[in-house]
């Protein structure tokens, strides 16, 4: 079901709350102690479905990071899980999808596959799975490990996950559950399809006990740009959320992923590419850039010099913050993300400091930024999406609620105004929203088939 | 903190949609196609708040029966996850309890202790953790096993798996978070517990990444009445829901279990003894036996006879539904539940046929049963509560919405004019409406001996 007229971009609103900035907390008007509230939440959330966002995104991790001495006392570390919140949040909106983080690596796949489907059923359809392998050595002790699975063995492990778990999902056909209370049929058993896996990774027999999802599979997510990242997203992914902070690599993931989607017999259409965006809003360029500088201000040393030795891979605790960055060793030789890592070599060879550096990549994070006016955003925004780089955006407010706010009242007008974004919710799901066709249950689509081939 | 005045019950509702009766669905008023949809339970969790209930209760297990031929036809094997449900309940319920089921035995304490914290924040401090080992082999083919684990090392398991838990629980003091932004704050890293568990079942080192519950451990909940279970229980249950369907069986059970609470330190008041009870209700005698027999009447063939042999642990399919019970086994050899088995054993002594034994269990199974006026039913619960026998029940209606508006609008008004329940919600959680005192943070506790030590 896609909208009618011309492309309209898909929008997510990134709910780290009190703020995707590192340092949102300090923000005079962040709701930093609120961080446990549901209350925060409901509001937060009625605020995006008020602006007509496609989903909510919860991005999440097993642990509290250790990263440096400081980490416990600078950084928020503390937070709601996500299916438990999203869980909450569908009981008080109506239309907005609803996308939680749950990790291959340390899930069991029937247990992941009977949450997503209680919460697809729950909300009506809104449901969405991003798909993560998890990325620190401090979540593997949480769950009896010495240090974290190898990165092509936790994709294996991902493949097989995601297979398990639409497996399940398929446990029924949509239509199993008769409800038949004369003939005592509650369901037609010829309509169970128990997966039966046997893999190298899992052994789930199934059936799932819980009925079809709505969408018949909630829509899946995924956000790795590694190469097994990508491979997996082409063959099983809806969306991807994913890091550029400028336009060419934009483009560049954007073709490049979307090439892969034929050798699986995929149409570009059905995987939507989504870069995060770190919007500072003012009415004036000027507001924006005081806001802007106010963030900045706030991050503390400890946390900042951590933050960007881990996006460059190097360790630069010990260097002299008012002095520049030292001499990084060649990029192919590093560990960090190549693109982020890129950004801030750019950076540092405008002589920036070292504390001025941490402060410029504080708030995105290798993501997009954008500091300006609505006009000014909405351009930016239009730019990528209509020049290949983009279907839409996983929105990043600075703090919260303001930052929400802001965009809400800014820049969607502004977006609506040029055609760009929807008015009003169109459709009833999630998949209804972003375009995405239902799956057909295998045993439907078997069906189907061996009837065409035999002229019926 | 307790209610003032006489001893009162606590009450639970056994949310088993569209109810306790293996027939429920079948029932003329029974919403047996809304099994999957947020708007019924949230109809009945504001129904069950209006009647004043201290929990909303929620069994699971994680697998669909596959324990005789026709079970997929027969009864209801999709329902949406607990904890999961919970969380959406806790959004449009003010102050009833929440207890959802999680197994020790196929979960990871990590994800245990986060989803409890996280829907104890969420829900201002209603949460409740019903501890289960799970039984049947069709889950651990689930989760890549072949066969149930065996019953002591599943509550050895359970036993380490609860201490993880509260261990993690107790990973931040209190008043561990500080949102100090002016001094760049955000937690004070002395009061931060990782719990650094290392056992026979887990390694979890911690900190858990979500602050200490509203509660400060979500209140714990247990079923298992065997000697293992019973000693587990004494140790760190909060709660027992059990099944007796006679007052001398669950008198001993109270005694017994009240009895093991002194060798832990445990006054007699720190564990709520809460026998589950299937009432059918009328407005006269001959309405609830009406009710009763119609819901005998729906009883299908393959499912009693089935729910019959379970109970007794001895197959009966191919016996003469119409002819009389096949000798048993001595009850020591027997697999099954023990009272329940006696029950069944009086019932058949009784001249019953196979057909009328299950249609007689199919409601209870093993719980107590009460058919009667509002007044009868009120007579048995509190010559329980006051024999010494119970301290609260679980109420189980026999289909929803009916059974439970029925307890709602004529048992609850009836219990209420004797005293015997709550007119109004006491205190702000679920600890204070069930009288439980909230566990002080083991670092507060050691300074508080410390310094009573020192004379301070």
């Amino acid at each position: 079901m896609k909208s009618s007229g011309m492309r309209q971009m898909k929008l997510g609103a990134f709910f780290l709350i009190p703020g995707h900035h590192i340092a949102a907390w300090r923000h005079p008007e962040a709701e930093a102690s609120s961080v446990m509230d549901l209350g925060l939440y409901r509001r937060l959330a009625q605020t995006a479905e008020r602006g007509r966002f496609d989903m909510i995104f919860l991005a999440d991790s097993y642990s509290v990071s250790n990263r440096f001495p400081a980490a416990i006392e600078q950084i928020v570390s503390a937070r709601p899980e996500p299916l438990t919140l999203l869980s909450a949040l569908a009981a008080v909106t109506e239309h907005i999808g609803l996308a939680a983080t749950a990790s291959t690596t340390y899930n069991e796949p029937f247990h992941v596959a009977r949450k997503f489907a209680s919460l697809d059923h729950l909300s009506g359809g809104r449901a969405a799975w991003n798909v993560v392998t998890s990325k620190y050595d401090e979540e593997a002790l949480n769950f009896g490990g010495q240090s974290h699975l190898q990165h092509e063995l936790r994709y294996e492990r991902a493949g097989e996950f995601v297979k398990v778990v639409t497996g399940l999902w398929d446990s029924w056909e949509d239509d199993a559950f008769l409800y038949d209370k004369e003939n005592a049929r509650y369901a037609d058993r010829a309509k169970a399809h128990p997966p039966n896996h046997q893999g190298a990774w899992f052994s789930v027999k199934g059936p799932l006990n819980v009925s079809r999802p709505v969408q018949g599979h909630p829509v899946i997510v995924q956000a790795g740009s590694s190469e097994p990242g990508r491979e997996l997203a082409a063959r099983t992914a809806e969306v991807i959320f994913t890091a550029w902070p400028a336009l060419p690599e934009a483009q560049r993931f954007y073709a490049e992923v979307k090439g892969r989607l034929a050798k699986y017999g995929r149409s570009p259409d059905s995987l939507l590419i989504m870069p995060g965006v770190f919007p500072v809003i003012g009415r004036t360029r000027e507001e924006a850039q005081e806001k802007r500088a106010l963030l900045e201000s706030l991050v503390p040393q400890e946390a900042g010099v951590t933050l960007l030795s881990a996006l460059l891979g190097v360790d630069l605790t010990g260097c002299d913050v008012d002095g520049p960055l030292p001499e990084l060793p060649r990029a192919e030789e590093m560990n960090g993300g190549r693109s982020r890592t890129q950004l801030v070599r750019e950076l540092a060879g405008e002589g920036m400091t070292i504390r001025r550096l941490y402060q410029r990549i504080a708030g995105g994070r290798g993501h997009l930024e954008v500091t300006g006016t609505p006009a000014e955003i909405a351009d930016e925004l239009e730019s990528w999406f209509t020049g290949g780089a983009a279907d839409g955006f996983n929105i990043m407010p600075p703090y919260f609620p303001g930052g929400l706010d802001d965009f809400v009242e800014l820049v969607v007008p502004e977006l609506q105004r040029r055609g760009l974004f929807r008015t009003e919710y169109e459709g009833k799901t999630l998949r209804d929203r972003l375009g995405l066709s239902r799956p057909v249950h295998p045993a439907v689509r078997r069906s189907n088939t061996e009837n065409k081939a035999a002229g019926r």
